[in-house]
């Protein structure tokens, strides 16, 4: 691909908590990376004119469930293990049936496409083929990061129980099949320790050392669902040394929320260089409750930020931006005064850079980062002062009034999308 | 007004905690009222088809501030006092200029109009003139309810600081002059105890009790505000009683927030017949904390949603709707398990039925209320599931993932505004 620019309000963040702009600047993008951003018109190439639009990294977003997006946003009135066995199991099931799949996917797959988010690790379900369409489904959208077909074979409903040796065929042969693909890759994805048998998860631990391939998970989600897990395995002296026993808890692993999370597990998590991903928004509908993510940062645990639709009511993860500052909020209120809420660019930056580097070099405009970039439109976000305005204001106002996020164009690994 | 009828999926909902519905539905409309809501098509009036599109009661907000509305979502991390100091004393005193404030309300009022909400109880500046202003641009837009120009005379910017005579002279005038609306109406408006002297708050609990008018205030949002006020008046046994002690604190009042209320402040506002207006949404901006609303439910006292603009960064109340829900949640979870998170359809009826009570009859579809309705445009809560949902589970879906609105038609008393 010739080098081409944008012109635009560009913004970044590339440490936690200071944004950098430029106002009127030029992205200098060279194939399918960041050649440089300045103050200075290029020369020789192409410029694509979005000035006064704010230009932004694609976001990330560490954890999802594609098949719960039908109903995402009903039966918010429930606690996590309910509501998995009254609608989420349900619907999951269905993904059996390829038809329906198809027609849920290619919805999942239009709206993401839409969003400002470029990077996701998604669940599906245990179905290898309506996983592996969903691989295809994104990567056609331009959606770039992992799929992973579930692994589930105890304490489930009988048509989302797998037998277990088949359950690790059926990851193998998702790996050879998913491995085609460009943009998305193939993930380990035990759903969570209630749901897999311990051969289960030794399976899955070998198999991802061997491949070298990504884990992810659920972790400390829910008080009950922390209980139980206690019970499944009282050896473990804690709900993340399980999944480390099992090899499971490494560089290359998601655990999603991580909100009941003991000190010790913090520590893990932290000597391993697993990625939390952040749900404020799902932990919130779910009465899960507030993780602790400031104590996180404080021990360098690597974070990154999520929607986990369904549980999360929203494809956005400029939502759930505000959802992790207000929740770090009542977090600082109501339980520890140690814990200074997060602030809007510190936010900002789990969102892009923080949560991006699972990917690779993405979420930044730093040379050498992957071209993966949005343009965003404010038409939600007028208001008479805004020409007083900097970009970092306007970028605050764009994510507590736009939440469901206007994107005029999107770029990834420096291909247009939108 | 000759009568008609509305075609629609109906939903409302006439006490707390159940939705009532029919599917394929006719609102009968009789001048500026309901006069019935049935299955049957009526005979002989005209019949607007907005068969498919669910149908509301139009949406009250019990507390916002109009003069914040430019800056509303920015400045998010800050806490009360600061964020009062430096963004909205210097905004609020930019009204003494009529052209920034034309400016500013026009844009305040479009955006309400289009919004589903139909009844108001809002705050302007000191300036008599601008808020006078706001009302004007309010009833134009079709929006009705209370406009207050606020009192100040201690504690505040130079800008914002009356003299006591004065500041009484003027709510004389404000009164007069706004007493000729129609929608619209004025409100006594102290802003809060610490920027209003005990002269002040006698003279004004004095003019409301004489005219027989509503008054709006602020009570018990931030520990640092709480503390300030027992400080000003070490006589009063609570902050609630201050007010009480100046008759502001009757059936016609309405306390924003009240997050940190003693249980007898609880029982006070109960006995008074008093509302709050409940504003999660900035709540949990400002970091002011989770107000108990599962005991003041029990207690029976009065309750409305506001957004409590620009503390709060929606215009939406269907985004309270869901704050409201979720930061219940977090109550629950942290606070005291006896106090059950509130459901959607009890936040809905808060939205409608419940704050609508302090306007009248509004906020529900019993025969003899205002003709208050909202068409809700459903285009943004497409799913692949949406033909086999009740109308309760569109409206749940529609609360979170339309969350700045998207409203078809609109009619306040009987009169198409949208």
């Amino acid at each position: 691909m010739a080098a081409f620019a944008i012109h635009g309000d560009i913004i970044w963040a590339e440490r936690l908590g200071k944004l950098e702009y430029i106002e009127n600047g030029y992205i200098v993008v060279d194939g399918s990376v960041i050649a440089s951003v300045s103050s200075e018109k290029p020369q020789g190439i192409k410029v694509i004119d979005e000035s006064h639009h704010l230009v932004i990294p694609g976001l990330s977003d560490l954890h999802l469930h594609a098949p719960q997006y039908p109903f995402m946003g009903m039966y918010m009135d429930e606690e996590l293990l309910t509501w998995l066995e009254k609608h989420t199991f349900p619907e999951e099931a269905k993904y059996s049936d390829a038809a329906y799949a198809e027609r849920a996917y290619t919805q999942f797959a239009d709206d993401l496409k839409r969003s400002a988010t470029v990077n996701v690790s998604v669940f599906g379900t245990i179905h290898t083929d309506a996983t592996l369409m969903l691989m295809d489904k994104l990567e056609e959208a331009g959606i770039a990061g992992y799929a992973g077909k579930v692994s589930m074979d105890r304490n489930s409903p009988p048509s989302l129980t797998e037998e277990t040796d088949r359950a690790v065929e059926e990851v193998r042969r998702f790996i050879e099949e998913g491995a085609s693909h460009d943009l998305m890759k193939p993930i380990i994805t035990p759903r969570f320790i209630p749901s897999c048998s311990d051969a289960l998860l030794e399976a899955l631990g070998r198999i991802a050392a061997d491949r070298g391939l990504p884990v992810q998970s659920h972790l400390d989600e829910n008080p009950s669902e922390v209980e139980w897990v206690k019970e499944l395995c009282p050896w473990a002296g804690s709900y993340a040394e399980a999944y480390d026993h099992f090899s499971l808890l490494g560089q290359r692993s998601i655990m999603a929320h991580c909100v009941w999370m003991q000190e010790s597990e913090i520590d893990l998590l932290s000597r391993r260089g697993s990625y939390v991903a952040h749900s404020p928004s799902s932990n919130l509908n779910l009465s899960s409750g507030i993780a602790p993510i400031r104590r996180c940062i404080d021990k360098d645990v690597n974070i990154g930020l999520a929607t986990d639709v369904a549980g999360g009511s929203t494809l956005s993860i400029m939502r759930v931006v505000q959802d992790a500052v207000t929740s770090s909020k009542m977090r600082w209120r109501y339980i520890s005064k140690d814990e200074k809420p997060l602030s809007f660019p510190e936010a900002f930056y789990l969102a892009t850079k923080g949560g991006g580097s699972f990917f690779g070099r993405t979420g930044s405009f730093e040379p050498g980062y992957d071209a993966d970039i949005a343009v965003l439109s404010e038409k939600r976000c007028s208001t008479v002062i805004s020409s007083g305005l900097s970009p970092a204001e306007r970028l605050e106002l764009y994510a507590y009034r736009s939440p469901d996020e206007d994107v005029v164009a999107k770029f990834v690994k420096g291909k247009r999308i939108i």
